[in-house]
């Protein structure tokens, strides 16, 4: 179960990469690699702080998924884009269940609540960060005042809060990536907006 | 008095990271990442490669200590860049400071003077890189011929050597790191300049 | 030998980043700074993922070779650039050689033979990508459609898939280089081109 979800939040990580891909003209090779980065990357940065190997060089599906993600949209993308608002919905999914899993994973690993959860957004939004940063554009999380860090900072925080109180597991990390999740739609269907510094006009 | 100093350090480095992000009109949220990647950067990578588990994860100040950052930036950013000299005297106590710090760090890991030189060079400059590439410039050190690195290598070279006889402790320490400050200073008094290749025109 | 190798490979890397800071009219040592980058960079993240010291930090040469290489394109760059042609054969033979030993190692720190590929193309492919993304570019081999990366990856499969049939040492890590190398010539000089995306104009 763990891992099928695992393996889905890196297939709808793995379709941004190659529409990113698409979208910059990249070639299918070009696509893969973002492919691949996008749904690998955030997890490779957490393990490298955990200082273990890092699960996508343990695990054959977590190669293979970003493969056949690259496929579909190599073959079908105006499909796959027109489908959009349906992969932002699996996308904020994904966010839920990442900034969940990484911080249960590093509250094992013997990280304080704090960092742990630290580590919980780094492993969210690290795929997606180093996908625009390849794509030469500056990281979507950064500026489109969109909250999608956000919600990785909170579903983080829980899961760091129920670990603390001797809740972990399935049913801990499921309740932390529902609510990042939910956060993360109503801040889409309401445009909830992060403010820019004092005095910089809209 | 080490975790004081280092933490001064991460306050200027968060500073710039923050004021980054409101020149660049990214939203708090932006700005705070930026200033959490500009400040902590550095001794992450430093850390990765000397193979121990990054400092940034284990103490609570150097997490929080870019938050105060950027708040301050977010509400007072206009008196903060009006400030910029003096936080330009700051920025370059902070990297007498780290790239010292970083030095001894990789001689105590077992790593020969040239490597630990190395090490302590990407641990001054590695935030500043990175808060540059995310906001979608060129690293400012690699182009604009100021001599920002170079006494980071003569300060990494200095710490080195005096590790290599022997000296280290807080004393070799701030000596080196007051010797890279002061040539940063007089670097950008006098505006010596790092030249362009052979035959490339001004 | 091995060791004489893999310094070739260096060195071609690292002329290739300093020349990439002449073309961006970085000064002196934005050019170190790339060439750096662009020669350790791949083994660096190699070795970090192994979790293992980064070889670049055990090995004088591998950090003294990029220094030579800067120098001399600071002094004749104009000659280094009016020699690409044979630098881009170099350079082929720095990516056979770079895929195959980093899959070999990867081998012998117990991955598997799927993830030691990806490994090698990463070590072979890392650096250059870096230095591009430090350049401020989208990396050359997402989008110019040369096969660049499918030569790495071919190598780093028949080198894994070598080594699981027992295959190791030296002229299997040849071979497998040796492979590498010739795909990519060949494909540099019949003009092959990765496809893009169904239904994307040329």
């Amino acid at each position: 179960m763990s891992e099928l979800l695992d393996l889905a939040g890196i297939f709808v990580f793995a379709l941004s990469g190659a529409l990113m891909g698409v979208r910059k003209r990249l070639d299918v090779v070009g696509m893969l690699v973002l492919a691949e980065m996008t749904a690998l990357g955030g997890g490779v940065v957490r393990d490298l702080i955990l200082n273990v190997r890092p699960a996508a060089f343990q695990s054959v599906g977590y190669v293979v998924v970003p493969v056949a993600a690259t496929m579909i949209v190599f073959f079908w993308h105006p499909y796959v884009a027109r489908g959009m608002p349906a992969i932002l919905v699996l996308d904020a999914a994904g966010l839920g269940l990442f900034c969940a899993v990484g911080t249960a994973k590093a509250v094992e690993y013997g990280l304080s609540p704090l960092h742990a959860a630290l580590l919980g957004v780094a492993t969210a939004v690290g795929g997606g960060m180093l996908r625009d940063v390849l794509a030469g554009e500056i990281p979507t999380l950064l500026y489109d005042r969109q909250l999608y860090a956000v919600p990785a900072m909170l579903g983080s925080a829980v899961m760091a809060g129920l670990s603390f109180y001797g809740l972990q597991g399935w049913p801990a990390t499921l309740a932390a990536a529902v609510l990042a999740f939910g956060l993360r739609i109503a801040a889409m269907r309401r445009k909830w907006r992060a403010p820019l510094a004092k005095g910089i006009e809209e």
